[in-house]
């Protein structure tokens, strides 16, 4: 049996740049209308009526899809379809990805599941395939899911389009779930990189390219990009290595409330919430709780969980809610006790990523290509005075008991690459005025504190410190910075320091979103977060 | 060197049953007073004044705890004082669990870490301990941390009192953070079984009891316990065992938002947020993004999160605020294939806590007695009609389209366990009216559905359930069970089945809490939360 390339999605013939989510809607329409004209063209003269071979093709009524048998059916996935498979007989099920009528009497329809495809083949035959039934098969709309039967059959030549290498010569065929046009985008436009763009234009083709907002709009679309899929398994993997690695180290799992009686950090916007009349907020991090837990005989604990910032940031790299990795355990003596966990941490998850994800980062390459971060087996600190006179030789003055704003943090980023050759960096002795009223204040200097951030590519990814174990001292510092002690949130805090002390103790925080973002290189933290929230998104 | 028993608190003078916080902090006073009083007295002839020895013991400056340096020195865990040290000198850090004055020379500190504990005696010597060291130590109050520098030695009769077979002989104490009294209650008054404390009333002693809400108002404290301990040993154990089960059957991790645009259920009551001027609220389950995930060429996916209900139950089992532990998958004919995965994912945890937690469970039942769950190697399954016969049969009538209520569930739990000799067993086939609008009804019979929940002792711990995977049917059902399809949560999650629909799917969502609590007999679900949430509670 023949062969012939798989299908693919005509080009659309009018296309425009950044179309808008109306625009697309409407292109999307147009294109269908064409796609069913042309099906409907290639299968004309057929009558659809009284087709001996109806049972072979349709839709499944939803009845039959309720739990109705265990039929005890053979199912096969489509990565396993294999050339050791020919001749036999096959029942899969896959998403429509490319249907494509050939001529009156041949259609091909690609069927995906889970990043496989297979090219599904209807040739009309006696007894096996009519008419009406590669009728029914070209007529289906892209992004179904279809049951299809037949048989296996390896074609003499490699086939390109498709991870597969047998063909399925289709003899049943059932739309299980139908898409329903207009569809916003098509996958493979949102597959597309800058790059292909483009050179398309170049060569005088105008090809779609698909805007943020309309992505996260259809997010379970855009969703199904190969690069996409990709960002998700990096991501999966980020968190597996981080649970991995902490539980390695004897580190113990918790869960604190996310409901609480009041802001933990003070100052930063929270998202309230009426709880039962009594005033609240959502936790903008497990600090307070994952203190409390260090005064409960757990020496070291970890927690993955959402947290909640109502700040108004508008930029690349602030979400409203994502996902926390904190980290608190005692220490002996130094709070570098607690850099040495990130900086065996994260060399750990970098390599990790590195040696078991190659596919994936060269997939995600593809669409948004980067660079490979560079990173030290022993990660470099800097303090923060440091830091500051790095970017005063370099011209840029700033105020030596501030914090650092982005742009002076990437401009750092950018002089550490130079001096030292590495992307990932620990800057310590942060000022205290700029640190949380828990952060322990350095032995020798006041004004700084046991402090640090870590940055990859010039963005912070961590934040962690030594805390205040002492009740008396806590309360000093919390007032003075403002906070009033006397909100349940911080009262029941600070008592549980009284009756139950802690250890000397340290921790840090990162965001799992920001790891994944800058590991990778993307412009956008939405584009790893599966479904982002940002000041003016709360859905999908 | 003698050894004498281990030093415990002496038993209050004044005790009452059932203390309020305010008696339990005055009695804790008059304690603390009378521990101090016998202290003083015990070191009352010798002169605080110019102790040559004065470096040897004292409070940390805060000063000396800000990291002010690596020392170099080796620290020793309490659990590794072992005989093989004899002779040793050591330097180890714990918390001061009981503190005892001999005499004017000897004074008993035992020092608790990580649940191991070990002696420490300090006694008068030349150039050593002078007797201002051993009124210093005495003077320390129970739960303050302390550091020791002293040499092991190995004590000619076994000691019953400590976890750890040797003594320090102290030569220099410092206390790291003090505790300060009052204390609300004594860890070893809240560790005591209620059947311990019914025994010592026949005898004619009456000895404190914790209430559930001082607890709870300390939990810090509280959490101390052995049992406690040992609960939260055995909830990070489930969590473990199903993310390892999962994992390996090919489950992915993802991460929901917890901020949504509308109610995912419609009716149970749920926490509002302003979000930016936006009306939202917070997830009750991942329920519609779970499903949105198997949209995006996902198979099998799970999550583990916080999950919000504002319910107002006042009950043993109801939390404001718990850990979810949900489940999405795809199947191919039958729901049957998600209790399969319920089956086999429960027997996994309780053979994994049975085979790897005896002393944990010992622990906890020694304080909360409780019998072995019984279960089977099979998961039983009935239908809810077999379940409304038995009931029926067994003189409880009850609405055969209407649910279980809580009364009837332990009803039912007992008739099965009679019957069958199983505490953990499946009910479905639930009436379709009292599920919610996403689930399938049932092919032969539309008043019935495809859905289950499982029950331990007599209490649901699971619902689950075929999801409706047709566009157009699930507005039909949203419509119907009066779900406002036109709100931003509900439209673009119905939106998504419309232009990339998924196949056919199920899933179930896991109370990780009540998994605990049942397992274990806990009479009531705060005990398995560090930090609760209910109508009343939103601190500490």
């Amino acid at each position: 049996m023949s062969s012939e390339e798989p299908s693919r999605n005509p080009p659309p013939e009018e296309e425009k740049r950044e179309k808008s989510k109306k625009e697309l809607a409407k292109l999307e329409r147009q294109r269908q209308r064409k796609r069913q004209e042309a099906a409907a063209a290639a299968v004309s003269s057929v009558t659809i009526e009284a087709d001996p071979l109806a049972a072979n093709y349709g839709d499944i009524p939803l009845n039959d899809m309720q739990s109705k048998e265990i039929s005890g059916k053979k199912w096969t996935e489509v990565k396993d379809l294999v050339a050791g498979l020919k001749d036999q007989e096959v029942l899969i099920r896959g998403i429509a990805q490319a249907i494509r009528a050939m001529s009156k009497k041949t259609a091909f329809v690609v069927l995906r599941k889970y990043g496989f495809t297979v090219q599904c083949v209807l040739t009309v035959a006696q007894d096996l395939v009519s008419p009406q039934m590669v009728k029914f098969a070209t007529r289906l709309s892209i992004n179904s899911v279809i049951d299809v039967e037949g048989i296996v059959s390896v074609p003499a030549q490699p086939i390109t389009g498709t991870t597969q290498q047998v063909e399925i010569q289709v003899r049943k065929l059932y739309c299980v779930n139908r898409a329903i046009p207009p569809l916003p985008f098509n996958i493979e436009d949102a597959a597309r990189s800058e790059v292909e763009i483009e050179k398309a234009l170049e060569a005088g083709v105008q090809l779609v390219r698909v805007n943020q907002d309309t992505r996260l709009n259809y997010r379970v679309l855009d969703l199904c990009t190969p690069a996409n899929q990709g960002i998700f398994r990096i991501k999966r993997k980020v968190k597996n290595i981080f649970r991995q690695f902490l539980l390695s180290e004897r580190f113990e799992e918790i869960e604190t409330p996310k409901l609480i009686a009041g802001s933990s950090e003070g100052g930063s916007a929270v998202f309230s919430v009426d709880y039962k009349g009594k005033p609240s907020c959502l936790a903008q991090s497990p600090q307070l709780h994952k203190q409390m837990s260090l005064c409960c005989e757990l020496a070291r604990v970890f927690e993955f969980g959402p947290v909640f910032r109502a700040e108004d940031s508008f930029t690349h790299r602030h979400l409203c809610e994502f996902t926390g990795l904190d980290v608190e355990m005692e220490i002996l003596e130094h709070y570098s006790e607690v850099m040495d966990v990130v900086d065996r941490l994260f060399v750990a998850i970098f390599d990790g990523l590195n040696e078991t994800c190659s596919k994936e980062l060269e997939v995600i390459n593809r669409q948004y290509p980067f660079q490979k971060l560079k990173y030290l087996r022993k990660t470099l600190r800097l303090t923060f005075e440091e830091g500051v006179q790095m970017l005063k030789e370099a011209g840029v003055e700033i105020d030596p008991l501030g914090d650092l704003n982005t742009e002076s943090e990437r401009k750092l980023g950018q002089l550490v690459l130079e001096k030292y050759d590495t992307e990932f960096f620990i800057l310590h002795r942060y000022p205290l005025g700029v640190r949380p009223f828990y952060t322990m204040p350095c032995a020798d200097n006041p004004n700084y504190s046991n402090s640090f951030d870590a940055f990859i590519r010039g963005e912070e990814i961590i934040s962690g410190a030594q805390r205040i174990h002492v009740h008396g001292f806590l309360i000093e510092r919390a007032q003075a910075c403002g906070i009033d002690v006397e909100t349940e949130a911080i009262s029941t805090y600070i008592d549980s320091f009284r009756y139950k002390p802690p250890s000397l103790h340290g921790g840090f925080g990162v965001g799992l979103e920001r790891v994944v973002m800058l590991f990778c290189a993307l412009d956008n933290i939405r584009k790893t977060s599966l479904f982002p929230r940002d000041p003016r998104r709360i859905a999908p």
